[in-house]
């Protein structure tokens, strides 16, 4: 098989309709064999508003209670991923969404309550994604559209992290064919100067990684994304790449490898 | 392949969280290949009315402008879908849920606004089933489960009938082996006396059906059903079955053929 395209579209598309549009089309445009994962944006938390579910936060983290899971549910499997797959269609990419439990494709293990309870939160590996269903779907030329809930297999849907689920995924993909991960932001890369979008670094490398960081170079919220992305080059991925969701088809953003 | 049952379930189960579990429980032990489609129930009004989303009836029927749309594709393609997708994946089935869009599984066509415009609402016929997918899903021991959520191939999700998608489902696996369409209901079957439960009338044929129609023997409510189960059956289903939805696995109900 040709090499997969793993891509990982966050908040500030889903949330913007004239963003998503072109997104879709440009994602549409990128060679097969692809995968989108998509988050969750600002719908969530606006239902959970509507339907007088608060938002629990501990820790800067959402809790996900009953009721809260129900809302992402809703709104990550439902409205989202199936907005994202009709405008997909419309571009002639045959997109299929799917959920963790669709064809238990993500299993996830249910976070442990001690020290804290984050309630139906789950956390994967990529030994847990359904490779064989992947690999099917791929030659069928269908381009799998994931949101971030998963299930433990005994019942229950989780709430995942979207960037986990990107990894995961790109990490299990790499079985199938040399795989490029690819979050897409709505920065143009890793910034030197997170005021000057001029700034990106092209290349993280792990020789030159600890220098940017021992300079300040790398902003502090970036560290565990390039961590992240280090892990799944580890784990098999051939490149990560760090880039504006404008910028899907153009060579650009930084790109991280060993 | 071994014969297809298409099995199409209601609002009667789907708002009752044990007859839902125990119709998941039941499907699972259904000999593969098999194919779900569910009904919406009314969790989607109960969301909509939360919501300040008024149900608008015309002539009995709703209407779906835009709102609308987002809370059946909210209820019926994210949470009722994932529900029972992760019910059926705790009973060892290997459930995939879809709606039209994914996968361009069902193409819908757009119902015209003359006479009346019941907005984003959409006719299918089976001429729009996506087989060569299908039928890749049932080689891989996949049960695809469908919601009656569907697409135009333009961009726009639009609702669709659930036992419309389940007739044109069922025709269309007619194309890959022999299949039996059956519809999940709250009575044994179709009955010569509505509030007797043990007046099933066991078989219904062209030929008995002018009689049992003369004698007024079936009601009103059923007749449409019953014409399309023999519409389903002259485009190649071989039997449709009509029987309560707690003994899916027992011989018992109104079966229609020729």
């Amino acid at each position: 098989m040709n090499r997969i395209n793993v891509v990982k579209i966050g908040g500030n598309v889903i949330d913007n309709p004239e963003a998503l549009e072109r997104f879709a089309h440009d994602f549409a445009a990128l060679p097969s064999p692809k995968i989108l994962i998509h988050g969750g944006g600002k719908l969530a938390t606006r239902l959970g508003e509507q339907l007088h579910i608060p938002a629990q936060m501990i820790d800067g983290r959402r809790v996900t209670d009953a009721d809260t899971l129900d809302v992402v549910t809703m709104v990550y499997a439902g409205l989202l991923n199936k907005r994202i797959v009709a405008l997909l269609q419309r571009e002639g990419c045959n997109a299929l969404g799917l959920s963790g439990a669709d064809g238990d494709v993500i299993r996830a293990v249910r976070r442990k309550s001690e020290p804290i309870d984050f309630g139906f939160v789950g956390d994967i590996d990529a030994s847990k994604i359904n490779t064989v269903l992947l690999r099917t779907l791929l030659d069928s030329g269908v381009t799998p559209v994931f949101c971030a809930i998963t299930h433990d297999g005994n019942g229950s849907l989780l709430n995942s992290n979207a960037d986990s689920v990107a990894s995961a995924v790109a990490v299990a993909a790499s079985a199938i064919a040399p795989t490029s991960l690819i979050f897409c932001f709505e920065k143009a890369g890793v910034l030197r100067n997170v005021e000057d979008e001029g700034s990106v670094i092209g290349e993280i490398r792990p020789d030159n990684y600890a220098t940017l960081r021992a300079e300040g170079a790398i902003n502090k919220g970036m560290i565990p994304k390039i961590d992240n992305a280090f892990a799944a080059i580890d784990a098999g991925v051939q490149s990560v790449i760090i880039k504006h969701s404008d910028s899907l088809l153009q060579e650009s953003g930084t790109t991280v490898k060993k």
